[in-house]
C-alpha cells in the first residue's frame, strides 16, 4: 500500500474506532506509547485507554478535515496529522481539534502508535 | 537542559526567526528535511526556505499558546506540537494555525527539524 493509503486507512480505523469502541484502542498502543491529551501526558496502553475511556463524554462523533503525511523513524514508520471536528452526543456545535500521530510499523506488518498528541483549537 | 526548556527554547527560536527572518530558518533544515505546508509538500532545505519566504504576506508575527513535546526516534530527538495565531501585516483579524515538528539532535549538541506539518485552523 501506498503511505497514502496507509494514512488515511488508518485514521479511519483510529476515529472509527473511538467513535464505536474506545476501549479497543488499547490495541493500537504499546506499554512505550505516549499520549498527550490537552497537555496531560499519559504513558502506556492501559494507562491511555483508561485516560480515552474516562473523557467526560460518552457519544461522540469525529468528522476528519486534512490527513498530512510524512515517513519518520524507522523504515514504515509515518507521521500523521489530522485535522477534524468532534460532535458531542447533545451538543450542537462541534469542537475543532489536531492531533498528530507518529506511527511504528510492527513485524507483523501492521502499526502501532509511538507517539500520540491532542488538541482543541480554541476559537 | 531539560525537554520541557529545549522544546520551548526551540519553539521560540523558530517563529522569531520566521517573524524576524524568514531566509534565515534554512539553517534549521537539513537537505532530507520535509515541510508540509496546507498540503504542499516541500522536501530538503533550499526547498523548504523558498517556500516559506515565498508566502504571499511579508511581514508577520506568531503568538503561541500551547507547546506540547514528547520524545522520539534516535536519542535526544523529539516531537514538538504547536498551537498558535498569526498576525499579517495590515490585517486585523489573525489566523489560528496547529504546526508540529521533529526534531533530530546533532553532534554539535543542536537539532535540526526533519519533519515539519503545518495546518491553519479553519473556523
Amino acid at each position: 500500500m501506498d503511505p497514502e493509503a496507509v494514512a488515511k486507512a488508518f485514521v479511519d480505523h483510529y476515529y472509527r474506532t473511538f467513535d464505536g469502541n474506545r476501549a479497543a484502542l488499547g490495541g493500537l498502543y504499546h506499554d512505550a506509547s505516549m499520549l498527550t491529551f490537552e497537555g496531560d501526558k499519559i504513558q502506556g496502553a492501559a494507562a491511555i485507554v483508561a485516560k480515552l475511556t474516562s473523557l467526560p463524554f460518552q457519544q461522540c462523533a469525529h468528522a476528519i478535515s486534512t490527513v498530512d503525511f510524512q515517513p519518520s523513524g524507522p523504515p514504515g514508520g509515518m507521521l500523521v496529522f489530522v485535522s477534524g471536528s468532534l460532535q458531542l452526543a447533545g451538543e450542537s456545535h462541534t469542537l475543532k481539534f489536531s492531533q498528530m500521530f507518529h506511527l511504528m510499523p510492527t513485524p507483523q506488518g501492521s502499526f502501532y502508535v509511538l507517539n500520540d498528541i491532542f488538541r482543541l483549537n480554541y476559537a
